[in-house]
């Protein structure tokens, strides 16, 4: 008998915002698998230790810069990484052992979790426990209403160019827009052409006791944390 | 002093996929509102009642089907069916008492909450409890990745036209279709023309226990549940 595979989503930052199901996951597994990124990384220091014995299996990127997605030879060392860091998963879960594996927001959802899951969860019993995803969390802290009725909601990354994100900013009624960083600028210039700029809304750390929300017009500067995201809310109406 | 209005997120329809946060909330409230919805009627009359002796506040629709868009009189009826029911939460809030509006899913994101929100939450202390979507649910219990890196992600209503489903679906690496109902082999059609009908995962009743998920290509029927969705996975490289 294998072990299961659970990918586990965790949720946005605050530790209550856990789903009592990824709790029981956490508190049950024979193993607990993570990424080693700064958020993950600063949650498990905190509540999780106490409440799981469970042996700790950290996967540890071998660079903490992001990935440049031109450079073929940089992300074949990062799938090389999610090979070695799967085998590290599998040989756990061939001795019979539950590993829980932990995933920012939402597993299937931009997670880190899907690389291992896409290399697993054919050759075991898998399950995966849905969470919060970061975006919740930060229109949630924002107390932004974001889309209601038959809004189109778009997702999309800071990294686009300026065009193309203005032109999918003026077709949607609602959008996120993820990976500022040093796109702020550029962003900023597409929502105003989009017709977005006045309702666009700015958060940084969602939801951490240090969060930042503001209208993105007040902030003027030319970079952002990577992790910082932009709002468009939609439902026009609101009534 | 008033009371204070939590919007509380209750996730996609497992009692368990409630967050520690939602579950705190639900247990210090002195008062539960929700919208008499199945969905929530359903979950109140498992688990809840009993960590909660709350007072109950139900807030129930003048009617059952769906709103139709084009129906002024009939949208006016609703609105007045919201400010009343906003009314009758404030009466608890002038009293004192604090009051939890539950919303299936996550409360900022298509949720019912919202429309107590907009009347309620610029006259008194208001915290929203972010949830598990409806969409995660779903395409957790399909356990398919659904997006991944720069992937540009679309929730659309089946209700869209055929040529902007197809517009739309094309123009995006990965989607949701919500509101399927008698829009199922529209929105099937708009699939294959965009090209990704043979990726497409059709979901139904997602995180109950009677889910049904299965390749949109093996649903032939005519017509599907309102609540049904239809994903649509990016990330196509998958490692």
């Amino acid at each position: 008998m294998t072990g299961r595979l659970i990918g586990v989503g965790v949720g946005p930052g605050d530790p209550e915002l856990l789903t009592v199901k990824a709790l029981k996951a956490l508190q049950s597994a024979d193993v607990v698998a993570y990424f080693a990124r700064p958020a993950i990384r600063a949650m498990r220091g905190g509540s999780w230790k106490a409440i799981n014995g469970a042996e700790e299996l950290p996967l540890l990127y071998p660079v903490t810069t992001e990935i440049p997605k031109a450079h073929t030879a940089y992300r074949d060392a990062i799938a090389d990484f999610y090979d070695v860091s799967a085998a590290a998963v599998s040989s756990y879960l061939d001795d019979g052992r539950d590993v829980a594996v932990l995933s920012e927001g939402d597993p299937l959802f931009y997670g880190s979790y899907m690389h291992i899951h896409v290399r697993l969860s054919q050759h075991y019993p898998t399950e995966v426990i849905p969470g919060v995803t970061g975006m919740s969390g930060c229109w949630s802290s924002a107390a932004a209403p974001i889309t209601q009725g038959d809004d189109i909601f778009t997702v999309l990354p800071g990294t686009l160019p300026e065009v193309e994100l203005e032109r999918r900013l003026a077709d949607s009624d609602a959008a996120v827009v993820m990976k500022i960083g040093r796109h702020l600028p550029k962003i900023r210039r597409a929502c105003e052409r989009a017709g977005c700029l006045d309702r666009a809304i700015y958060v940084e750390r969602g939801t951490m006791t240090n969060s930042a929300v503001m209208k993105l017009t007040d902030k003027l500067d030319v970079t952002a944390p990577y992790f910082a995201i932009v709002l468009v809310p939609g439902w026009e109406e609101r009534r």
